[in-house]
């Protein structure tokens, strides 16, 4: 392990947070909230502080490989979240530091859970920055770090970054260069962003809220201003919200082919259909079954579309309660939880390209059965898989399942009931934010245990970062020295 | 696919099925229960006369290859199935055809889950049949078939019926013919079921109660003979059952061992260390979960045993109703519910075997992410496994959650929450029983749809055969003619 590097690279991410806590100190100041913008400003010089110290660490070696790549991606996260949670605590907004720290790491892991019962008495500054930490938190820190960096520098590190913080059961190259790839999908990543603002506002959005609901919708997380999440505003400011939570849950390699004019190649890509056909679906069957609820069959798709694409891009906005819905349409939900969204976009779950590798590799599974000889790879947008991504996929899978088992467990012990722990912890580990029961759209995660709460965030993190980076943290051999 | 060989092992089985009906007409007879003996003369005369013309059909050639065998065992149980509930249905003492399948079907998968909502109403002679089916469910109807055959016939078609009936990631030979492992497993099983008989007869219980009660615990499968299962029973009956429920759902490979005094051999096997650990802490953390609940520490120890060993040896007896038991103690049986037993047993679930090699395939995966150089085989017992044996554990562990998943949603429809849902669904599909809520285990199944009683049938046959036959009936290579 080069702890030099890895130690460097958090100091340059800290200071990539210190630099977006001005803009929030900005806001706070607009709005003459004085406490929020000298908690901001503190938060500011303590990140930053530590942040420079960190980059004067000079390292000596450049190896970086794979298990430098996770880790340091997994201890970034909890250092960011660490230092992202201390406005909220300086400024006694939030007086419990867990309850600081859990809202913060739902705001980078784009989950979207929330701890506040009264999210209207935030002050605008800080929730500026709540809504903030969703946005960068979509695309990820240490890629934006990798943008950052000059084209003309060959970095080796860039390749494992990218791999550990990007989203997927494997990432696509799109140039040669793995830091011009992090410049070309911030850059669609701010295009889509700035597009959002601008139908949000022709929609008569009132600015504070066109910005933060925007962040919310792009990084996929949900956190909302009002308590009622996006229930009061018009149907054509909900419908915008719909549309751009499915395309940020898109994988970016196909806006990067249509800005290409690489249209054929574009719609070849399997894993888009498919994310189509079932949230399509779904928002088909929960109409029907929700018809009873709402005046017309239109009004039953409308909120049927919002809550299955809120659900599915593990957005978690709401329009309505659908913990009062009826349980199919719940339970539609629940698997769509567990789905997710595109690999490669701010989306989170277990992601439609790795459950459709999974049903694809059944099918050649069943045919070896009858046929032993007949081995045919398994093949994904015409290309013919490799043996090691289907190998993670099944690795993925089952620590997924393993760390689903523990946290419910530890989750159970709040007595809540069984719905309430089962979507809890769906809803924390695929970033998704409401659950049903307690945790419900209009209801929060305020009542749980202190420890809960650290479960639940150890949860957001293994979703966002897609276990393994966290996991390799507590295998003892990845910590030698080389 | 070479039918006529298919349709002369069903009539076979039907064969086998008819001189166990015997028994049960004399039972009936013995009570005087004249409309029962008739109901069951007449399934018996319906059972052997279908049985005896298919045998008629003579194969002409002998070719029975992997195919064969998941076919023939597939369609073997749906047919034993349906002959199996005559006697219920002409008897009138189920009313709905639907109900009659439903608790046949529940009785040779060995789950248990009944439609019945007084057990006591029904007559004595059915009450012996339906136990009756776990006993011959337990072990298999197809493996009782090869046990039949005489020693000196080689047949090959013996490996893969004995594969594809047997339940476990893999099928150990205990002796180089199959059908000579036949005999043997029979005949450990037919031991130890007499010796449960020994036991229970010991502590006074009646006699129809303690056959019916050893055929419940030795096919692990739960069917008792009063509403409130085994609660009024003494506590050495109790401790009794409990012992031979974790016996009956241990690798019988063990005892063949131990029977040839190979002992280190047997205890080597690791299976049983990692099947009796999750056992035993599950049952002190339920006691101490509990103890409020009863006057002691030890009879929350013993309702504890009781209810953790019935849950993971998939057998579904209940001693106390654990529906009202904190939502912790719930979670941990709701884990071993999908745990299970062990391979190679009469026991049901995902088996403790394949859940330990998913555990070192992720050890393994994740060493080879850090030094992918480093390749090294997952071992078990000591042998390195086979690449296909694992293979055939991510298509079975894919499957199992899309089976769940599907059926889930289909039960959702009789909104009876997600607590009674997800449980029945698991109860059903890894052939326990009983469930939490409304299906509990002082419960019952009789309130679901026809239709959703349909779905769980078919989960309760997909658990009990390991999903692959059911799920190769499907495959439209797999009916082509040889």
């Amino acid at each position: 392990m080069n702890f030099k590097m890895v130690a460097n690279l958090l100091g340059r991410s800290l200071c990539v947070e210190a630099i977006f806590l001005l803009p929030a100190i900005a806001v706070s100041l607009y709005f003459g909230e004085a406490q929020s913008a000298r908690a901001l400003a503190l938060s500011f010089a303590a990140t930053a502080l530590t942040g420079g110290l960190m980059i004067a660490l000079r390292p000596k070696k450049k190896n970086f490989y794979a298990r430098e790549g996770f880790v340091t991606v997994a201890i970034a996260w909890l250092v960011i979240s660490l230092f992202g949670a201390l406005p909220f605590y300086i400024s006694r907004e939030i007086p419990s530091f867990i309850d600081c720290l859990f809202e913060t790491i739902s705001g980078f892991t784009t989950t979207g859970a929330s701890i506040l019962t009264d999210v209207e008495s935030l002050s605008r500054g800080l929730l500026y920055w709540r809504s903030f930490t969703h946005w960068l938190g979509g695309m990820g820190v240490l890629v934006f770090l990798l943008a950052l960096l000059p084209s003309t520098k060959g970095s080796g590190q860039s390749v494992f970054l990218l791999r550990a913080e990007s989203p997927g059961p494997d990432v696509d190259k799109l140039v040669p260069r793995m830091h011009n790839s992090a410049k070309i999908l911030y850059g669609i990543y701010i295009g889509m962003t700035l597009l959002e603002m601008l139908f949000l506002r022709l929609g008569g959005m009132p600015l504070f809220d066109t910005v933060t609901i925007t962040f919310g919708t792009a990084g996929t997380g949900g956190f909302a201003i009002r308590s009622s999440s996006i229930a009061e505003y018009s149907a054509y400011l909900q419908s915008v919200v719909t549309i751009f939570m499915v395309l940020f849950s898109i994988n970016f390699n196909i806006y990067f082919l249509l800005l290409g004019r690489r249209f054929r190649q574009a719609v070849k890509n399997e894993e888009l259909w498919a994310f189509l056909g079932l949230l399509g679906g779904s928002i088909l069957l929960i109409s029907l079954n929700t018809r009873g609820f709402y005046q017309s069959f239109f009004e039953s798709l409308h909120h049927a579309a919002f809550q299955a694409a809120s659900v599915m891009t593990t957005t978690g906005f709401a329009t309505v309660d659908f913990n009062l819905w009826p349980e199919f349409s719940k339970c539609i939900l629940l698997l769509l939880m567990v789905v997710g969204a595109c690999a490669g976009s701010t989306g989170g779950g277990i992601k439609v390209a790795r459950l459709l590798l999974i049903v694809k590799s059944m099918h050649v599974g069943l045919r070896r059965m009858i046929s032993p000889r007949l081995v045919r790879p398994v093949r994904m947008d015409g290309k013919p898989v490799a043996e090691e991504t289907l190998h993670g996929i099944n690795l993925y899978m089952s620590a997924y399942f393993a760390i689903l088992a523990i946290s419910l467990l530890f989750v159970s012990f709040n007595d809540f009931g069984l719905e309430t722990s089962i979507s809890s912890v769906f809803a924390c580990l695929n970033n998704i934010g409401p659950g049903f029961g307690v945790t419900g759209p209009m209801g929060s995660y305020a009542s749980f245990s202190g420890f809960t709460k650290l479960i639940l965030c150890a949860d957001m993190l293994i979703g966002r970062l897609e276990i393994l980076p966290i996991l390799l943290l507590f295998i003892p051999s990845v910590w030698k020295r080389t």
